[in-house]
C-alpha cells in the first residue's frame, strides 16, 4: 500500500461520520488542538494564519465603511452586566466569573466578557455629549468567553475570537441603516473572500440577541445539510441607551437617547470553511484567504535534485514577486506523494510540480485542489497565468458552493412536507410562517429545525413557494417566508 | 485669549508635574480612558491605531525571522501554573482567578493568563516528539492580566495587550541565539519604527523573569530621566521542559529535553512613545507608526471655501495614491487654530496648510510637528517631497532622542557619586558591579535606582568609566558594568 493511501485513510470518510470527519480535518490539517482547559481549544499556526487572512479582508471592509478599532476591558463588573434585564438573562447562564484578584477576594464579581455591550455602553455614556459626537463607529477584535457544556473546535468553544462592532447614532433610521449595511459587509466578505454563499435575513423574536430590538443574520449551508449562522447584526434601538444613560444634546437643545447597533463574526467561520469546502482529502481553501496559495513540490531523482531545487527556488522568488503567497516544500525526508497529501489536507489551492523532464520542456504541472484538474503550463507563462487561475478557483469554489445551496433549498407548504424534507434531505426549507412563537416551537419539536431567518429577499423567497400565504404550522394567514433548517 | 491658547492651557506643563502631563496627553489626545473596571483602561481609537501601526512593524519582523502566530487559551488551570516553582512564586500574587463558570462552581480554579508559558508548555509536550519537530517558533498576540495595586494608563494596567513568543530548540546554543536575535529584532523595531534609542543588555538575577535562566532587555530613557523596560527576552533553558516533560527523540535515538525561550513587548510601549517624544503641546508620533502622517487643514474665508476644499480633496487623493496616510480636516465648526492644536496634540508628524493665496502661488505650507519648522513647498513637488520629508522627520526624531540619551548617560565610580547623579540628574548611570545581590539592594535602598541591565556592549560601557573595575558599592573586583536608573 502506498504512503499516499495510508495517509488519506487516516481521515474518517464524510459520508461515514461527518462529525468525526470534521474533527479529523481540524486535527490532521493542524488547524486546532484540544487544550487542558475544558472547552477551550488551541488555534495552531495553520488555523491562525487562515484567521489572519480572514481578519485582513474583514478589517479592511470595516475600516472602509468608516469604523475605527479600539479595545475595551476583558472584565465587566457584575452590576454593569446586570443593568439591561434581557441582556443579563440571556448571558448570565454562560458567564465565567472572576472572584479573586491576587490575594484579594473581590467585593464585586467580574464577568469575563461574553460580549461587550455593557462595558462599551458605560464608556459611550461618558464620551457622547453632543450630536456632534455622533455617530460613534467603533469595532473591537477580542477574545470572549461563554461557558459551554458541549463544545466542538471552532464551532462552539468556551473561549473564541471575534470582532464586535458597537455603534451609536442620532436616529433610529441611521441605526437601522447601519445594521443592514454591516450585514451586507458580512455577506460580501463571506461570499467573495471565503467563497461561501449566504442568505441574509432577520431573526425571529425568539432567536434574536439578548437585549436587541431586532437581529439580522447571514446563514450558510454546510455540506451535511445543516445551517450555520455566519454573522449577526443587532439593532439595539434605545434599550441600552436608556439603562446606561447614553444621551446627547441635539441641535434643537433637547437631550435625547442615542440609537445603537452591535454586530459580530467569530472564529466559528473557520468551521464553516471546513464544512462548506472540505472533502475526504481534507481542507480546501479559497485563494483569497489561503495563507499559502501555491505550493511548489520538486520531484527529482537524487542526481537531478540540485538542479531541480535551484529552479524551484527561482520559481518561488518569481511568483512571490508578483504578489503570490508561495511555499517551496524542499523537505528531503518526505516523498512527493506524502507531500501531495499533506498539502491537499491543508487545503492549498494550487500545487506546482516540477521535475527534470518538466524543466527540459520548460514547463510545470499545476494541480488544482478544488477540482483535481492537472494543467501543464509553460514556465514563462506562470506569472501571468497563476493569478488568473487563482481567481478562477475562487470563482469556481463559490459557484460550486452556490450550486450545492441551490440544490439543497426546498419549499414546504405543510408541516408534513417540512418534516419529511428535513428528515430525508435536510437543507434549507422555505415555508410561510405566521410570526407566532408557538408555531416556531411546534415546528422545532417536530423536526428539530429552527427558523434560520426571514430572508431580506422576501420576493425571491415567495417565488419558491407555490402554496398560498398560510402558516406552515397553524394554517393562518402568513406575511413572511421563513427558512427552516437544522443548525449548528 | 485665543482658542489656541485655551486649548494648550489644558495640559499640565511637563516641568511642573510630569506625571500629570503624561495623563493629560493620554486623555486629551484620546489615546485611552479610565474604565469602570479597577486598573483596566480602554484603548481609544487613536491609541489603538498607534498600537496597530506598532503591531504591523513588529509582526512583519517576527514573521520574517521564521515565527508563526497561533492562539492559546486565556485560562490556565491552577495545577498547570503551579508546576514550575519559581514561575508560580513570581506570578501567583498577581493572578486573577475564575472560580465559577455559568452556574457551576469550578473544582479547580482557572488563572486568567498573566503570561502563557504554562499552557504553551503543556501543548509543546504533546506536539514535540522528534528532533524533526524542532525548532518550534510560535508567537501569540493576546491580552494578559496581572492584578496590580497601582496603575497608570499603558505603563501598568491590570489588563494589557502584548505579543509573547515561545520557542523550543534542540540545543542550548540555539535557544541562546534565539534570545539574542529577538532582542535585536526588538531593538531594530523600537529604534527604527518608534524612533526610540535603547540599550540592550542582560538583567540581573534579581530582575530576571520568574522561571528563566537569564533575561535580556532593551531599556529606554524617558524625558523625565527615568528608565522604561521596552522589551524582554528570556532564555528558559530546560527549566520548563523538565517539569512539563517536553522531550524529543534525537537523531542518536536518545530522549532529550528541549531548550526554550520566551519574549514579549506590550502596549506599555505606547507609554514610552508619549514620554520619549511628547512635549507641552502633546504627542509627537514618528511617521512610520503614525496612523495619520499628514493632516491637511484648509484655511479659507467663507467665499473661498469651496475652491480651497476642492483643491484640498484633490491633494488628499494625490498624496494617498503615493502611499501616504493622509487626513483632510474639513470640519466646519472649528477654526484653523483649534485644528492646529488638535492635531499637534494627537502628534501628527506633518500639517499641510492650504489657503487661497497658497493656491494662487501654487504652493502649500508644511509644518513639522517635531521641530515646528514651516516649509513652503510647490504643490507640484509634494508627492516627491513629502515622503522624503517624513523620512527626515523619522531620522531626526531618533537623533533627537539619541542626543537626549547621550546627554543623560553618566558614569559613577562610587556609591556617593551614583547617589548624587541619580538625585540631581536621574538618567542612566554606568557603574561597575560585582554581581552580588546585596550590593544591588544596597544601591536601590540608597538611591531608589535599580540595575536596568548589564549592557551587551560591555566594551562600550567600560569606556565610559575612567574608574578601576571595582564594584560601586562594596569595592570588590567587578567584571561587568551595569546601568543603574530609577525606572517605571
Amino acid at each position: 500500500m502506498s504512503k499516499e493511501k495510508q495517509f488519506v485513510k487516516e481521515i474518517t470518510s464524510r459520508d461515514e461520520d461527518s462529525a468525526q470527519w470534521y474533527v479529523d480535518i481540524v486535527r490532521k490539517a493542524e488547524l486546532a488542538d484540544y487544550s487542558p482547559v475544558r472547552g477551550s481549544m488551541v488555534i495552531r499556526p495553520h488555523g491562525y494564519a487562515i484567521w489572519e487572512g480572514m481578519q485582513a479582508g474583514l478589517d479592511r471592509r470595516i475600516k472602509e465603511t468608516g469604523h475605527q478599532n479600539a479595545y475595551f476591558p476583558l472584565f465587566i463588573p457584575e452590576s454593569l452586566l446586570n443593568k439591561e434585564a434581557e441582556h443579563v438573562e440571556g448571558f448570565a447562564p454562560e458567564v465565567a466569573w472572576v472572584t479573586q484578584g491576587g490575594t484579594e477576594k473581590l467585593s464585586e464579581r467580574l464577568a469575563v466578557r461574553p460580549t461587550s455591550e455593557a462595558i462599551i455602553c458605560a464608556m459611550y455614556s461618558k464620551w457622547i455629549q453632543s450630536y456632534r459626537d455622533l455617530p460613534v463607529l467603533i469595532n473591537q477584535w477580542a477574545n470572549v468567553v461563554r461557558w459551554e457544556m458541549v463544545t466542538r473546535p471552532f464551532l462552539r468553544t468556551t473561549e473564541f475570537l471575534w470582532q464586535e462592532g458597537h455603534t451609536a447614532h442620532r436616529t433610529g433610521e441611521e441605526a437601522q441603516a447601519e445594521v443592514l449595511s454591516m450585514l451586507e459587509v458580512y455577506r460580501d466578505f463571506v461570499e467573495r473572500d471565503m467563497a461561501i454563499p449566504v442568505i441574509p435575513g432577520r431573526k425571529s423574536e425568539r432567536e434574536k440577541f439578548a437585549g436587541a430590538q431586532a437581529t439580522y443574520s447571514i446563514e450558510a449551508l454546510m455540506q451535511d445539510g445543516k445551517a450555520l449562522q455566519a454573522g449577526t447584526t443587532h439593532n439595539l434601538a434605545q434599550h441600552f441607551a436608556k439603562v446606561f444613560d447614553i444621551t446627547y444634546l441635539d441641535e434643537d437643545s433637547q437631550l435625547k437617547y442615542v440609537y445603537q447597533t452591535s454586530w459580530g463574526v467569530s472564529t466559528r467561520l473557520v468551521g464553516a470553511l471546513i464544512m462548506v469546502h472540505g472533502d475526504n482529502r481534507g481542507l480546501k481553501l479559497p485563494p483569497k484567504i489561503a495563507p499559502t496559495q501555491v505550493v511548489i513540490v520538486p520531484i527529482a531523482p537524487k542526481k537531478a535534485r540540485e538542479i531541480v531545487l535551484a529552479k524551484a527556488q527561482e520559481l518561488k522568488g518569481t511568483l512571490a514577486r508578483v504578489g503570490l503567497r508561495v511555499h517551496l516544500d524542499d523537505r528531503e525526508e518526505y516523498s512527493p506523494g506524502y507531500k501531495f497529501n499533506d498539502w491537499e489536507m491543508r487545503g492549498v489551492p494550487l500545487r506546482l510540480e516540477v521535475g527534470p523532464r518538466d524543466l527540459e520542456n520548460h514547463q510545470a504541472l499545476l494541480v488544482r485542489r478544488d477540482t483535481g484538474e492537472k494543467i501543464p503550463l509553460p514556465l514563462a507563462d506562470l506569472t501571468t497565468a497563476l493569478p488568473t487561475l487563482l481567481e478562477q478557483i475562487q470563482e469556481d469554489m463559490l459557484k460550486s458552493a452556490g450550486d450545492f445551496l441551490a440544490v439543497n433549498s426546498f419549499a414546504a407548504a405543510t408541516l408534513e412536507e417540512l418534516a419529511e424534507t428535513i428528515a430525508e434531505k435536510r437543507g434549507f426549507v422555505y415555508a410561510w410562517w405566521c410570526g407566532g412563537e408557538e408555531c416556531e416551537l411546534a415546528v422545532k419539536e417536530r423536526t428539530a429545525a429552527t427558523i434560520r431567518n426571514l430572508p431580506l429577499d422576501q420576493e425571491g423567497a415567495r417565488e419558491r413557494l407555490h402554496s398560498k400565504a398560510k402558516c406552515v404550522h397553524c394554517g393562518k394567514e402568513a406575511k413572511e417566508v421563513a427558512i427552516f433548517a437544522r443548525a449548528y
